[in-house]
């Protein structure tokens, strides 16, 4: 398999992370999102949506990392990153959207981006953008993880799931732009959890061999 | 079934599409976004995302929207919402994260709301800021339909899936802002064909009971 990838891209640092708990061996691609790689005509003949991480399994061609973890989950089943009923996949999955949907989209290159040249915010109006956003997300992923008997060790239950794969790179970004994450107790404890495991050590921004 | 539901609300649309695509009946229960509702503590106790839709099903309680549509899939297989095939359904699940990932949650009212309340910025920023996502992400749509043999006479094949249940809401959404809509033919000829489903007419925002 074949991995679009960019050591800073917290939804292909997710899609890492699902490799490595699988043991699935891939071959990285670097895409350079910072100079807008991403946007030349060699990479929308690979992504029409211009996004990554992509993931390559032979001739099938996959985007958006929530779709690819998915899709790795039904054909290398085990080790699982969804549980076993409906009821919780559900719960994980919700937990994985809450970071997907809810925070991240708020947060990432391009949207940082356009706020600055679009709509011509200064670097303070940026960052406080930015931290409205993880202080709102972080406080509604703070509240799942202490209201639901689900959570144990990890996100749901005592083994990582996909949405351990969302969490993680959203504390790291949060951690980037200086974050006050005292107020989120349980999402911390999940993360420390996580990064004792050496498939989320592995899959970090600066382990990356195209870390800057 | 209780939907907690909002008409306006573009994810509960698309989770009461997929209620009505599989025939299956629910008892709504309105919650009044516009007016804050959702930021009640009665409803902090039912979500503690604190956001809609949220589908209670005996006491399993569901919320973020195509963590409902997934449940649903798999506790009411048809008419299936998924295709049949790993590298399809990672397509199906794809065209549905690009939506609700890539272009709502950056229009959606509370993103709205905090643009002109916490940075202050006027009604035609943010009309330009929401016309700049709708033409980015209904563009990678555009491409993502036309690029793929996959497309048929809906986003995927001949029947409705879960992408349908996210381009329709994201369509009406876009109307409802005046975005120019002539530049995405194959997403209009999909809209229309969704249309003409009972399940999709049903669902929209001005037929339902809290309609204003």
């Amino acid at each position: 398999m074949k991995l679009h990838t960019y050591f800073r891209s917290s939804a292909a640092f997710r899609v890492r992370i699902a490799l490595n708990l699988k043991q699935l061996a891939y071959e990285p691609a670097f895409v350079h999102l910072a100079k807008g790689a991403h946007r030349q005509p060699a990479f929308a003949s690979v992504n029409p949506q211009a996004l990554l991480p992509v993931l390559e399994d032979g001739s099938t061609v996959l985007n958006q990392s929530l779709a690819i973890i998915e899709y790795l989950e039904e054909k290398h089943p085990e080790p699982s990153l969804l549980p076993g009923d409906a009821a919780s996949r559900a719960r994980v999955r919700s937990l994985s959207l809450l970071v997907a949907c809810e925070i991240h989209p708020l947060n990432n290159l391009r949207t940082l981006t356009y706020l600055r040249k679009g709509l011509g915010q200064t670097e303070e109006q940026v960052a406080t953008w930015y931290r409205h956003w993880i202080a709102d997300g972080l406080a509604k992923l703070e509240r799942e993880l202490t209201a639901d008997k689900g959570t144990g060790k990890f996100s749901h239950g005592n083994s990582a799931t996909m949405a351990d794969c969302c969490l993680v790179p959203q504390v790291f970004n949060a951690k980037r732009y200086d974050s006050d994450l005292s107020p989120y107790p349980a999402v911390m404890r999940v993360f420390d959890a996580c990064m004792k495991l050496e498939a989320f050590d592995r899959a970090q921004p600066s382990k990356q061999p195209d870390a800057e």
